[in-house]
């Protein structure tokens, strides 16, 4: 579900190169654009993908300023042949050109930072359209260019991401957002383990939050993004709408909303380890280290990860683990009780306060009737008290992979919150 | 470096859909398009991204029509009441509307495989335009539509990604290639371990190679991609072309060709450790379990993959990996000698016949003057022969665990090539 906002400002965008029109390459930026400009209150209503062609980006640039105020371009402005933007724009705009003597300074500041000599190539971008207002770009040799007329402005930015938003954030964003106009603000609550219309189900009715906020979801196999956005005169009022429409869904959903924004799962994790000055230990079979690299992704794990067993094979499991041998021959290396030896196995060996431990089939093959793919037994363990849930999963092995590591970690969130009163996550009805 | 090919039919793509355009959701299906579309000898010339707006469709395809013969619009066809593609280029088209038969049961046919009941949003999505070709959509409920005018063609798909690719692959490409036309054909040869600029200086000449291919590269923190592009009359003319392109390649950079085109350099790896019959262990600190993640994400690794142990704490070094405590006091955790200590110890424990170990600074604390955040030692370990070679990564603390588990992964893939006569990969020179 989605909606958009009308009355704000429009604005258009168009990235230039053949590399992006030949999906040799994955644009990102009119993304990224989309999104900061939409915070900004300002609402893209199109984007074009052009050739490093001259008459292709004339055509779009024409057709994009007789549409909207506000346009936005990016690539085409380093110093190579096929980098043709710059001279487009010129003409448009009917501009010469001038030598910049502080993005020269700038091109011999980076290339002496890089220990190279200069290419004329590189010189080349000093050379800057006169009527052009010029974008400082410290992430890199190609400065931004600003063009007014009339009412219109254009940006053109470097295609390069990393300096593309730079100059974003810089020149652009500031000079968007109108001063005392409507302002727009996002807030994402990121839950897992509750499928998207079981999620709608639990808001209920949809009014009294929808007076408030806009309301999106965003389903993926690892969980369910919900996206709030408010609008409001200022950022005060913005963020006390989306202050009180979470309040609201945390009533609903409190149970599954692992983290805000940019909060991931072992992030989250992490910080509860640490508040509790807890260590973990990790015992994996299908997920082949993938709980361990995702708790080692958070800088600081080194503090409360003491060492994590990929145990793929039986003998590792005895010889790692402590799993004995016979159960293992009783109920298979995928199953409730191997699990929990597993768990309490890695607890133990390595002195920590809490074992993880997956095995489960990851597949595509490895099935059976009785132990299909997709099989996938977790298993919690303090030492003294072990809990195992069991999930089934689907689809590809990376993907089983993907979501028995996101199970995992979630199983350790919710022992994390409430280790004396557990209740298995699929429960569905727990109250915090 | 990118060149691109002129004469050939030209097409446009229209992406539809306010969850694009606002940034929410990364669009993917141009790049799709781009490719597929260029494999069949048509250059997408331009690109257009617009919200669930009718006037805005219905102005982007007015303009694509005008400019080329061939347009492909994706998104707006479901039953919503945001979707109005449909309707758009109905009128476009001056085109009434009637029932489907074989639509509704298709739509019938997926409600029921699902167990659920038909709502009217979905049943809406039989009604087409009287003068379309429909395209059957056997993974979805909205079916494609085909408008003819003249010599120019209009291609109307889904825009789930699925059922695009599907029906791409169904009806777009087996129309838009046109018979006895000119064809395309790309590999992609995947290298690692070599930056990109010294890849173009020992290509060497470029002229025996441009005769055949077009030769582009791309670059990422974890290896160069070189694409080669052949055209041609027949398959077989393409296929030949490359295989001569790839064979002179080979000649100047083989030592770092890993893989061609979808080659992991996991699955190249389990392939090489299958074939002679040989099993591995890991050992992971910085890493923290990407290594052996990346190794168990290629079906049927629990052949070769014994264990992987992710030693995080000094202690569990010493407990699991038997590297002496005297050792890691003397040489700290991040050294050479703990490096090779933990490939033997692993590679022993596990009786592996071969062992990897990986200890480094991931960052972004942890650095010292003398041993920096970046510095990872990666060994490798016969038991009888131990190998381990220094690196320098930079960045942030993900983009080196990467970097370091691509860089154990390739130390692998040489040592497997030959074990007798190892030279380290930074080496250069060597020959295959």
């Amino acid at each position: 579900m989605f909606s958009k906002a009308v009355d704000v400002p429009k604005a258009e965008t168009i990235i230039v190169g053949n590399e992006i029109t030949s999906g040799l390459v994955q644009d990102t930026n009119s993304a990224t654009l989309a999104k900061r400009l939409l915070e900004a209150g300002v609402d893209v209503s199109r984007v074009s993908i052009v050739g490093d062609d001259e008459k292709q980006i004339e055509d779009a640039v024409v057709a994009a300023l007789g549409r909207v105020d506000l346009v936005v371009v990016t690539g085409g402005l380093g110093g190579t042949h096929d980098d043709v933007t710059k001279s487009v724009l010129a003409r448009a705009f009917g501009s010469g050109f001038r030598r910049d003597d502080e993005a020269l300074a700038n091109i011999e500041r980076i290339y002496q930072k890089r220990g190279a000599e200069i290419s004329p190539l590189a010189l080349k971008q000093c050379w800057v359209p006169e009527k052009a207002e010029i974008l400082y770009n410290e992430k890199g040799t190609a400065p931004g260019l600003l063009f007014k007329k009339n009412e219109k402005v254009l940006f053109a930015l470097p295609g390069v991401p990393l300096e593309m938003e730079h100059l974003l954030e810089k020149y652009v964003l500031p000079r968007a957002a109108r001063p005392g106009g409507i302002k727009l603000a996002h807030r994402m609550l990121k839950t897992t383990g509750i499928p998207e219309s079981r999620l709608w189900e639990l808001f209920g009715p949809m009014e009294p939050l929808e007076k408030m906020v806009m309301v999106a979801s965003l389903p993926s196999h690892l969980g369910v993004r919900v996206r709030l956005s408010a609008w409001g005169n200022t950022d005060e009022e913005t963020a006390h709408k989306l202050d009180l429409a979470e309040k609201l869904l945390r009533i609903q959903i409190g149970e599954y909303i692992f983290g805000v924004d940019d909060e991931t799962l072992e992030k989250v994790v992490g910080e509860m380890l640490t508040r509790q000055g807890k260590t973990i230990a990790v015992a994996e079979s299908c997920t082949g280290g993938l709980i361990s690299h995702r708790l080692t992704n958070v800088s600081g794990s080194s503090e409360y990860v003491l060492e994590s067993a990929v145990t793929y094979s039986n003998e590792a499991k005895t010889a790692r683990l402590g799993v004995g041998a016979a159960l293992i021959a009783e109920h298979g290396a995928v199953s409730r009780p191997v699990a929990e030896a597993m768990a309490r196995g890695v607890c133990e060996t390595a002195h920590a306060d809490v074992g993880l431990a997956v095995t489960g089939i990851a597949g595509p093959t490895g099935g059976t009737d009785e132990k299909p793919v997709g099989l996938v037994f977790i298993a919690l363990s303090s030492g003294e008290q072990t809990l195992c849930e069991e999930f089934r999963f689907h689809q590809d092995r990376v993907r089983n992979k993907e979501r028995a590591a996101q199970a995992a970690l979630n199983m350790l969130r919710l022992w994390l919150k409430s280790s004396d009163s557990w209740v298995p996550c699929s429960g569905g009805e727990r109250q915090d």
